[in-house]
């Protein structure tokens, strides 16, 4: 159980906390966009106010440079702002009036007019790796605010400090606002997280994190007497795929690029490419060796996550055939109290395609770090199949084509390409991920278990569901669908006598 | 195995079937609005042209009046030419267009260019009570062909024929219109069923039956090594509210067609109101009974249906304390070929609250067929609290209130209300659905096993999935995306230098 300075938190059970969100839920799903977007920037504007001692937090319990975390906590604000944009426009609301029409095709036709609507109190499961961004005061959290969803994080526990400061601050931001208390809570504990997902007050989940806690979470969603929707996002190989005339043309820069996207953050994105294809017979190791070379050690960041990243590249090496392109190094220091840190620089290997493919899981599987593999396809390869075959669900994929390259027999390969990803990249890398209204966070399993974004502002339309009202009252109605539209939002009539195609 | 004329089905397998749709995807997935509306209003044409072969098939296959089944065949046409105008307005592909921009608040933002786009082959089992409006070329077909996904087609056994006939004439009016061979198969065993919701191609799975089999098909989903969306609906209740008032003013008319709602199409209806609840010391036996008393004899749909209705009505029977209002009549006859047919006038029984309560699942449990339960609430009752516990997830609740009753009070329940169902009636009653954009078929569980329309232009969404371009030349994105629009669609633009809220 968390430990906060309110006296309210202190003992508390999960039902507790699960029965406030369903009270705080009452409130906020009838506060006018106006309060909750204000809320929003507030909120916004608290984390900026307290950035140095945040970062600082954040420094020492991930481990992730200053530049970094000063970057993500700023974008963990615009997304804060962007979704009180978001609110303030109403768009998202999808609202739908149908005139009541005595003379409609199939008999009369009574009034009905449709909202989206918010599901309920939502379970956030905070990822390691943003500690900002996909963590309290993330993504998630921002667009189940938005919606009008209450929220309750589960911290995650490679960043304990910083989740409970981050959840105080921002807490105390909405409701100043005047957001219901307990619009936003914290959890700590893994049997808390477990016990929430079954509870009958939580109407959805959304996680980032492992494959393997993805499944098993999602699993108990899905038993559930109701079973409620789990948002998981469960990893990502993300494959660049490179052309012989893209190499001609620009190999250096390319080569030199793809290691850095490797190495940033310890290669700990779920957007780092974990595969570039390129054609047998490329001269790569050189340019490899080059930048990886001057790839500085990270730490990793926390133990659990040096351990499966120790266990991971010990399995890929073991695959008989595997080249080393560029070793890299690991280091434990446990000088500091606690359990030490690991100290790493990027590892790159390299395989034919026919190797990977007889390899399986052991290549194939995400390597959470800076570990990637050059995979060398043979000429004519069919790029489609091949990612249809041993890359099917992705955040990513990406298509490095050379200048006058693109054509119809690309075309109908990005055709493809889009069946096993949510982003499709011409060129660029994966990793940096922009937070706008176009953004596609999310992909074929196990990218993403359900269909849905996390990233940009389309991940508000994972917490809602449509609602319709018929023949009802004016004073009845939620504000989105009364005559006088009171919150101003944008609204599709389908009028009487309109034939709607018949 | 399905036996059509067409030679190429006669021999083939569960894989030919799916291998069939994947290819027949590659096409549908490109062809222009234009041509794809063309094909659903073809589609409407020629179930038009055939009216009566097939309404007479039907009539046969299903006991279901002539009137009926011609209005049902008429909203069916209706439903495909609503989703041609869908398709050809674009407003479902929700296209946002990012602007690149150099200057952008994180740092310099791509293009990016986002689109809804068809997930690939569809799966539709079948309805047993809308042979034409939720079968071969119902609402869920009609959906997923609007979103460029290829459509298998289970029959229900219930109308084997008929689920062929239509499916020959479809098949060949889309294919005639221009889209690609096989975009719409017709498979007809269950084994066949189970099997290709496991297949590698099928991307989504629509289901509209029982909460068994629903729940076993949603397992083999969910079980699939790449779990896929299944949107089943499994079942509904409808409860329906009364107030003092609302009685006061209009018992008579209000408990005559309460009887009626109950009683048409032999209360075969996933909207059939199921439970009356009525304030205590209400007098409704006279007028149930002499409603219900001029209701002829229905014939159920098949003998399995028929089973199942006289199982649970004794169940619910047997529940100490449930008062018999009116009895009806069960009649098997079976001087026609096959297993013969049952003929039934409706049941009501009568309970206090609180036996509702105790009686649990032999009470609350879905009756399939023209049975309903009035249950007599005490005065001062939280009918908000009543739906909560007994009532969870339904595709509809009603309240019927006094004409001068709606007010604060009301509004509080009808928010508490609307988390437990997705359509929401101030009077009327709910079946008779409206096929328009305001439409929403779909519930909390286990009304919908995820949330969805299937009926109304909002069901198309259950059958797409978010898809980001990033700096693609133009020549490489989908038409929607491009700069030049040529499909027309409306699209949002984030422009360079819109601040998005920050």
């Amino acid at each position: 159980m968390t430990a906060t300075a309110a006296p309210e938190h202190l003992d508390r059970t999960v039902d507790d906390v699960a029965r406030r969100a369903q009270e705080a839920f009452d409130g906020l799903s009838r506060t006018a966009p106006g309060v909750r977007a204000a809320a929003l920037r507030d909120a916004a504007a608290t984390l900026a106010d307290h950035a140095d001692e945040l970062v600082a937090i954040a420094q020492d319990e991930t481990g992730l440079s200053e530049a970094r975390l000063r970057g993500e906590l700023k974008r963990t604000q615009v997304q804060l702002r962007l979704f009180a944009h978001v609110v303030a426009d109403g768009t998202y609301l999808d609202v739908r009036l149908d005139e009541a029409d005595p003379d409609f095709v199939l008999g009369p036709r009574p009034d009905l007019r449709r909202t989206l609507w918010p599901v309920g109190p939502v379970l956030n499961f905070a990822a390691s790796n943003f500690p900002f961004a996909f963590s309290v005061a993330g993504g998630d959290t921002a667009a189940a605010l938005t919606a009008g969803c209450p929220v309750i994080v589960k911290a995650h526990p490679g960043h304990p400090r910083l989740s409970e400061r981050v959840a105080q601050l921002v807490a105390a931001a909405l409701q100043a606002a005047g957001l219901p208390e307990f619009t936003l809570q914290l959890v700590t504990s893994q049997d808390e997280g477990v016990a929430l997902v079954e509870h009958p007050a939580v109407r959805a989940a959304a996680f980032t994190g492992s494959q393997r806690v993805g499944q098993l979470l999602a699993a108990r969603a899905a038993a559930r007497p109701d079973p409620i929707p789990f948002f998981g996002e469960l990893g990502s190989v993300n494959p660049v795929l490179v052309t012989e005339q893209a190499l001609q043309e620009r190999a250096g820069d390319l080569l030199a690029a793809y290691v850095a996207s490797v190495s940033g953050s310890a290669g700990q994105l779920c957007t780092k490419p974990g595969f570039l294809l390129v054609p047998e017979g490329t001269e790569y190791d050189d340019a490899v060796v080059a930048a990886a070379a001057q790839v500085p050690e990270h730490r990793l960041l926390n133990p659990s996550i040096a351990d499966g990243y120790a266990r991971r590249v010990a399995e890929a090496l073991a695959v008989d055939g595997v080249r080393v392109v560029h070793p890299g190094s690991s280091r434990h220091d446990d000088s500091g109290a606690g359990p030490g840190q690991t100290w790493v620089t990027p590892t790159f290997v390299a395989v034919p395609l026919d190797l990977l493919r007889r390899a399986g899981d052991a290549l194939l599987d995400e390597v959470f770090g800076p570990f990637s593999v050059v995979v060398e396809y043979p000429e004519g390869a069919d790029l489609a199949a091949v990612v249809a075959e041993l890359f099917p669900g992705n955040l990513t994929l990406t298509l490095h084509l050379g200048e006058h390259e693109a054509a119809e027999a690309q075309a109908a390969l990005l055709t493809h390409l889009a069946r096993h990803a949510g982003r499709i990249l011409l060129g660029g890398w994966p990793t940096g991920v922009a937070v706008t209204p176009a953004m596609q966070h999310g992909g074929p399993w196990p990218a993403t278990t359900t269909d849905g974004t996390s990233v940009g502002t389309a991940a508000i339309g994972r917490f809602l569901r449509g609602v319709t009202f018929q023949d009802a009252p004016q004073e009845l109605l939620p504000p989105p669908l009364r005559d006088d539209n009171p919150w101003g939002v944008p609204r599709t009539v389908a009028a009487r006598g309109d034939s709607l195609g018949w």
